[in-house]
């Protein structure tokens, strides 16, 4: 028997587009349930990059149209990687085209133009995903079934952060991600992912008060040179926020802070129980159970294993420990398998809508000084 | 040559009151630069206990009658470590007989009475103190002299937290915590410990938005019994502060957090380096240091040790641990040098207040849901 | 231009198999500069695991036949992933027939065995690799050169584990591992990890005592069953070592150690600095470097990152972490390179002949009480 | 009513002299169920700094010469604090006197030595105690408990080490802990503890296998200066040991681990259950408990609180940490208690010449290259 294929062609070819390429070869390896992803057209205007993918990957193609790559009868599945400016009119395109679209995080640059292209999306009946890879963490997804089950009891509090420290140095150059034109700063570019595992965890957020805050106000326009440019989006974002069920907590987004690569963390308190998770230990979830034999209790280092699926299809041992390319597999996997089997995969864009509405809210609470409703 | 003498008295046998006993005792023999403290007389409403006091620690004389101890010629110093409603007319009582006080904290149940506390202290001329003993630890000592050295540049955010689980569970029942009458809730009992360590690294603090959070409506007013009485303040406070220094950062108070017993913990970020503190492992300070080789870089686990007075009088050798009751003993002995050298003691009632003066803006702020100015 | 390819024959179709079978194929994604693994045939007498692997993964061939495989012309590496037993038969086939072979941990049962693979391999002049894929961890490399550049001084010790919890449960089977027939227990299974990371790190050893201990006598013949059948190898090795280089040490194996799912440690003090790690946080590499401000130094947790090569080929950020499939990566794509540029791959079947070597002159020290050298 | 007191006289005033007069103090204020100790002499060669003590701590008397100390009628309990060479000598005239006699660790330089010393107290009908303080920790006690009842089943592997680095720069000159006539070396220094740790989880030790080591051959006679001595003790030392009960493990003791300051740690595997201990975290035990639900099984952190007898009698709220000299205040405690009920102290000087007698059988094994039986 030989498995189906879904022909796949990717935009970018930066850090998002090697994931996208390495997690569409091991979705397929790993997980025998769904058709097998071929690695069709990449796209980058940089015709060398584009080439220099084909030959590392085995695309069939190399273009330096991305148009050409929407359009192309061939594909079935349309990854868009580039900065955030640009995906909204790809996506539009591939959509337009018929293809399922998979779109890196944040969707887009304003909480409007996630719904027009959510809309698209619906509209054209495809499947669509945006990449919250860290949701695809087999210890979230226990996690998430932790608290639906209510084995934490009643959630009292959920305290999240995403913090990494790739902005700190006041002389890092002005980019695109310091231009407003080009996204919401922190907020978005670290803040979403925070938000999106606060609403995969506790659901929907209906209410936000936010600081956005940009301590350094300029950036050298090249680096060593004394020009300098504003910075026109925050740095830090704190919020806080109500979520529709009851509970109430604190999310932060920091691109300054010194030293952390990759703090995306949170600890949520129930009546029952406490979990602590910080994606610097990716395969670790620390759980404090209520109730039990006070000598002997304390928080539990849970370590990943088989026994939190999909964990079992990369290693059939615990504590072996799963990658952040493993998380971008898993990723891949569940799109394909949803567009296999004709659901939502998720997060969709109707999900990274609705962090991009938070993200909007918050922006608009930031500048009133007082609480927004969503 | 003898040294010279102080004379103690202790009003309240709880939890802190015995803190303050020990504290006292063993100022005397860790540090023999100050005059030695001699427990002279404890009071405590339940005379039998007052009496086990006397009996166990060597108090000179147990009463009934607070107003006996702040009234006695022969003491110089008054501890008091009541509950916080009784907090004000007792310091008011021992200050107008000229003694020196040292009040637990919070300092007292509003922001009002305690600038009156701290007003009549400064006419009195006396020394005071509050039991802010977090700040006592060697290494926030050491990292406030890094953060106003400049070693961690410009400092761009503080993220703190004083976290507990003591009224995690809705069946707790009712108490004086529960009572506004008694003070204002998470915000005051825990919640005055992260405020004061925000201060003390950071200085003043001259905004502040606050979410003050209630999840458990009511609890019993016996424990297993089912009549329930209303819970009148905060189990959670979520701040955003603006510090006079020009940063931002977020300051959380919680009692419901299961599992935690005293997660009180920051994380302050600069453009050279970053800081990360956890009462829960007191002895530690993880410090990273931008700058250095990427190769062999990484955050530190500074532990504390000689090199960080004031550990040596403890013990010569570093990492042998400092504990909770080392920190009330660092406390006392400063206080009492502070009142031999006639010098304010750190913090005093000035500080406390302006503890309390946040709290009061905060609860403002979560009132009016905008931004409150100090 | 087209990439060279190179074909691959695998044997065997269990965990080791399909760690195989997934890192050749994310080798020659993640990895540019190498010829593209193809995975051509598998073999497993059972032939529907053996056709499943052909689905899953994308063999060309499923077979039953493991001669059939290693004689296959058009096949260039064969990769042998059965029980330890079988190890010996199947790479002298394989050798034989000209193929680079790469064959799991441990090389086989004993030391005359693996010598007798090692020879003809050489003798073969084709290239071999076995399967101690936690060498491959970018963090152990760069221990490797700081110890190698004298960061470390003068080394005075190294102390190493690998514990895990398999077995640790009285009641888990009899099975092949329990076997000397099979090869040589804990001391091969998991402690030829520790040996290997040993002597990657400090190079050969010149003597060993040890003590083969194994505290459960028996174990049932079948899960449930009263039936009870004595284990013939031990459940723990503890050995003490003496480096050529003239440090000592200690390496211990354990597959009763509850709770345990990866603990591959170590500590090596030099003279100026210590490292600590744990494959249990296989991302963190621990390391004091003596001689800094006493106030401000400690451990630094050195987390991996594109500056250790070749984590940057996997993803371009740091701290967002390798997983146990990537170590296998990492080690098949250096088996192609060496292979591909007519070198010895490291470890190869020299380095497993020395790594069993050394565990038969520790059971050789165990029984007869005294030392043994090499 | 009026407690009954003791009184204390003090031999030495170096790091452990001044842990002895602090922790003498605290046990009669934090507990109130034994007599008070009240401090009656000190004496030390250097008059000053007898003279020093005095003031500090409140000494009755500062004496010179230890003989008037032993010999003063009004003493009821000797502390030995002086360089290891001299316990012996001392102890033997406070028991000849009819003292109770605290003696630090090691007793003393040998086997011989120390069991002349265990038969004068035997003799002498007084009480004895020496200085392991670690043991005095609540989850040693609770972890001993856990042991004995079985909780972890059938305990297979006791892996334990206390390392430090004092010694780790070649360049720290010769001292008397160098000097085999002053004792035998890290084994003693630093791995008496450990020694006493295992015992007092697992019990006696019935054989021994051992490797001494000295890296570091000659010392500077003074600090800079170029003249060397040769180092006649070990610097490390690498045991196996098996236990009377039937399990076995090892010990290792080690003065040069370059960072390390106190890192006295065991990990005990049972089939049930293993358990995780570090002084460098004195307030954390670590524990695995076999057979629960696997998807949320994993260590627990269980953090020292008044549920570990005696950690109430210190602070009443859990999570607050004793520290060093809280450990020497228990330990005083019970040793004045065990005076006072007419009972043997744990550990004693018999238990302290059962490590004693360990140490030299270790000593035997490395001369002999062989096991040697106890």
């Amino acid at each position: 028997m030989m498995r189906n294929t879904i022909r796949i062609g990717l935009i970018g070819t930066g850090f998002m587009g090697k994931a996208h390429a390495l997690a569409y070869q091991a979705a397929g390896n790993v997980f025998d349930d769904i058709p097998r992803p071929m690695l069709h057209a990449v796209a980058d205007l940089d015709g060398a990059r584009a080439e220099g993918f084909r030959n590392q990957f085995g695309f069939v193609k190399a273009l330096t149209e991305w148009r050409a790559l929407v359009e192309d009868p061939e594909i079935d599945v349309v990854s868009i990687t580039t900065p955030t400016l640009f995906h909204k009119e790809m996506a539009l395109a591939a959509l337009a085209a018929g293809k399922h679209v998979h779109c890196e995080k944040p969707l887009t640059i304003s909480g409007a133009d996630a719904q027009e292209m959510m809309l698209a999306a619906e509209k054209a009946g495809v499947r669509t995903a945006s990449g919250f890879n860290y949701l695809k963490n087999p210890l979230l997804k226990y996690a998430r079934e932790m608290i639906a089950s209510g084995e934490l009891g009643e959630i009292t509090d959920f305290n999240g952060i995403h913090a990494e420290g790739f902005m700190a140095d006041p002389e890092t150059p002005w980019s695109w991600r310091c231009d407003p034109a080009g996204g919401q700063g922190a907020i978005a570019d670290v803040g979403s992912h925070i938000i999106a595992v606060a609403r995969f965890l506790l659901g929907p957020i209906s209410e936000v008060f936010a600081q956005l805050d940009t301590p350094i106000k300029t950036r050298p326009v090249k680096a060593g040179e004394a020009e300098r440019k504003e910075v026109g989006v925050d740095d830090i974002a704190r919020m806080l926020v109500v979520f529709e069920r009851g509970c109430s907590g604190t999310l932060q987004a920091n691109w300054l802070a010194t030293g952390r690569n990759m703090q995306l963390g949170f600890q949520i308190s129930g009546s029952n129980g406490t979990l602590v998770f910080d994606q610097e230990r990716m395969n670790e979830l620390h759980y404090y159970k209520a109730g039990e034999d006070p000598r002997s209790n304390g928080f539990r280092l849970i370590e990943s294993g088989p026994q939190h699926p999909p964990y079992g299809a990369f290693c059939v041992a615990g504590g072996h420990h799963l990658g952040f390319n493993d998380l971008k597999t898993i990723e891949m996997a569940e799109f394909i398998r949803a567009i296999d089997q004709g659901v939502s995969a998720t997060p969709d864009f109707r999900e990274a809508w609705e962090v991009q509405r938070l993200i909007d809210a918050a922006v608009m609470a930031h500048r009133n000084g007082s609480w927004a409703r969503l």
